[in-house]
């Protein structure tokens, strides 16, 4: 039998897809990407992954796992390769509200995790702008990040427990349900963030959190980044760590956004240099009780701050949310950042770095200069999870020229390296990054994730090529 | 030269004990393992300890990393082995209190870290009896729990990067500082809780968090175990995750609590099924700030949910701390647990088991009877970190059968499985688990562990023996 025979007779000729039936599978969201797989596989249970994984390894043929291809590092091409699709593995198995757990397959897209969770309400904390299509198998897989980390960690914070097909298709069961369970090494997280290259999730053990019952939200014009992260602090130390998210919009940001998306306006009658976006997020009674005076404990907390810090002239305008409505129209706001944050036409440089929080604004000052040194036109956009020094630092280049471009991200890498950051926070390395990864990760540490790889993987089927340079 | 020799010139003779010099290290705090190793190797630096892992590897010489020696698993057992003895890197390399970190190396006890961040208002929030004699790098090696593990994690959770030193001497830099950081595989967690079979860990940086300005501490008889559980989710609701410790202690503890420590006195006038010590850390201005009355919104907040419990019939007695002096007293009692929880003479089955919270009371009675129909005059001697669902449950049978003991800890393991725990929580495994590993660890996990094992240390010259079966 050939190999598509020997697939189809596994999981039935209407899910393994070839020729054009493949499209869909094709590309990444952002088109950087474009490849022509094998096929698409779509198994609908673990026995039929670790079927897959056990044909491919005899026939040494490599294999991509997909979930919802809302990457951005090309962590799922598949360029003559079998692309294996765990959409339809998506059944919540079960939420158990009193342990405040979801155990799930890795085809659940977020937003239904959300839903799910807040019918018990429970809130799942993973929150970015591709939830309605990205799946929680590629999330953990990337160990993806967003908007809420600074109050809840990254997708590894948020995972208990994992079940792993090997690339043997061996069953690896990790489905711990426990905050406390030292009882060898700590294989779970190895597989977290390793995109698919040492084992494909087939089911996780998920936390959930109680629901925010109330927000606390507002867009704010600030006299500068220090400022910002003064007012952070401030409301950390106030409220215990209450704050959600903590987004950092410059001026070239409000720029694109009202050249692109005029429908969503603007927060203030001009645009300003540093405009944050923060929220607050109340579970507790004594927060979500209103006072005497009909004000939420949390907002008026929000409220106290930024007036005082408006006397010390640090707040130079605000917005507070005073409806849900309200909430969302700031957040959409910054949720258009991917949208925008794509040249109409020519090249793009896309990085995602961190850097360690007081440096975040010597960060894009540096950066910045040196771009400007390489490029005096180049537009830069960035957008900042502020709150955990994730910086997403976007450059337009005025031409296409690949040496350019190549020092464009040499330049972001010798900022990042000089201010203890990293080139990498929470999109991935995929094939985006290999460069970087050779550049400038620890070569022990390359050589380690080596012999790791080798040890699980000897035949090289999974995901061959992405994340180890 | 000998292997001695070498040593000698690398360290230098001070720092090379052999013969009688080794004694203080020949044993660890319960007095179950006892060993002659080869020498103790006390090196200054991480380029001392590369040395000594060259040495051990060109001679295929094997080597036990040791720290404050005050596990409980038998894990820095050495006879006939180097022990690499960490004491002397014990620096606090940086205290950064803006980005809540501290750098340090392994050699820093718990208490001298806990001093140090309380000089800059900030915590270390690993605390459990052994604090004043145990080392970060062994609490790291463990992944050691305690009391706070409810609030702020075990010690993987509060650890940001690590340097080590692999089996060859290559250093291994993962020593980062950032809150996101997806730049290849985990490696930093493989490290953590492999208790020095991997490498030894030469650096880390550690997370502080701010200090509880204010405690509000309590010991409670409660009507049930199913009781308590209610309490805990209650006051975790109310104050937004603010409970510090949940620690229960059942009649057989308070019992052996006035046979062996009667200067420590009892909390109330007569023992109870159930004793519950409670703690709620504040730290922000609105938790710390007394109101009208004098009170603590936090002690408030407990006395409230006591009060209405009380009249519930679930809280039966309860002492409120008013004074630190009164804290100290309180905690004093469960502290003792690890003094009261040897026996004066004859065997001891000690487990550290971790069971959904909800299933601790279930746990407990299953493993009870199962025990009672092993040896009838057993004495099963518990105490649990209840908020985590971490038992120490631990039996002194009336009689020194080693067949009698296999049969205890089975009966101990099939229980813990049955309600879907672990049979190993936050001790590690060194030794006295490896038979608990060969039953119940899944053992594809255990042909990964192998294999990771043998990728990283082929010649198994770190601490063999320990961890895998």
């Amino acid at each position: 039998m050939t190999l598509l025979d020997r697939l189809t007779a596994l999981l039935g000729p209407a899910h393994v897809l070839t020729g054009r039936d493949c499209d869909p599978y094709t590309s990444e969201w952002l088109g950087k990407y474009h490849w022509q797989p094998i096929a698409v596989l779509r198994p609908a249970n673990r026995d039929e992954v670790a079927g897959i994984l056990r044909i491919a390894s005899e026939t040494g043929t490599p294999v991509v796992p997909s979930g919802g291809r809302t990457g951005l590092v090309g962590g799922t091409e598949a360029q003559g390769r079998l692309m294996l699709s765990l959409e339809r593995m998506n059944r919540i198995r079960e939420i158990r509200p009193a342990a405040r757990i979801a155990i799930v397959e890795p085809g659940v897209v977020l937003s239904r995790l959300h839903d799910a969770a807040a019918e018990h309400e429970l809130h799942f904390p993973l929150w970015f702008g591709a939830r309605g299509s990205a799946m929680i198998g590629g999330a953990l897989s990337t160990n993806a990040g967003g908007s809420n980390v600074l109050r809840y960690g990254s997708t590894r914070a948020l995972c208990l427990g994992l079940e792993v097909v090997l690339a043997d298709g061996r069953v690896l069961n990790l489905m711990s349900e426990l905050h406390k369970d030292n009882s060898g090494y700590d294989l779970k997280d190895l597989f977290i963030g390793a995109e698919g290259t040492l084992g494909v999730i087939t089911a996780a053990v998920m936390k959930l959190v109680p629901a925010p019952r109330a927000h606390a939200t507002a867009m704010l014009a600030m006299s500068s980044l220090d400022a910002a992260l003064a007012l952070l602090n401030r409301l950390q130390a106030d409220s215990g760590g209450l704050v959600e998210a903590f987004e950092y919009m410059p001026r070239s940001y409000q720029e694109l956004l009202v050249a692109r998306r005029p429908d969503l306006g603007l927060p203030f009658d001009r645009i300003h240099d540093v405009t944050i976006l923060v929220e607050l997020g109340a579970t507790t009674p004594r927060d979500c009780t209103p006072g005497p005076d009909g004000v939420l404990p949390l907002a008026a907390l929000l409220e106290g701050t930024l007036g005082a810090m408006m006397e010390e002239g640090l707040v130079t305008d605000a917005v507070i949310a005073s409806s849900e409505a309200q909430r969302r129209a700031l957040w959409a706001r910054r949720e258009a950042a991917a949208e925008i944050g794509t040249p109409i036409s020519g090249p793009m440089v896309d990085t995602d770095v961190c850097v360690p929080l007081d440096r975040v604004a010597r960060f894009l000052s540096l950066a910045g200069k040196r771009i400007a040194a390489l490029d005096a036109n180049a537009f830069p956009h960035c957008v900042a999870h502020l709150g955990d020094g994730n910086v997403h630092f976007a450059v337009f280049p005025t031409r296409d020229d690949p040496g350019l471009i190549e020092a464009m991200i040499r330049a972001v890498e010798d900022t990042v390296q000089e201010l203890g950051g990293s080139f990498s926070a929470e999109h991935g390395v995929g094939l985006s990054k290999l460069g970087s990864m050779r550049r400038r990760k620890d070569p022990v540490a390359l050589d380690v994730m080596r012999a790791i790889k080798q040890a699980l993987d000897p035949g090289n089927i999974m995901n061959p090529g992405k994340v180890i340079p």
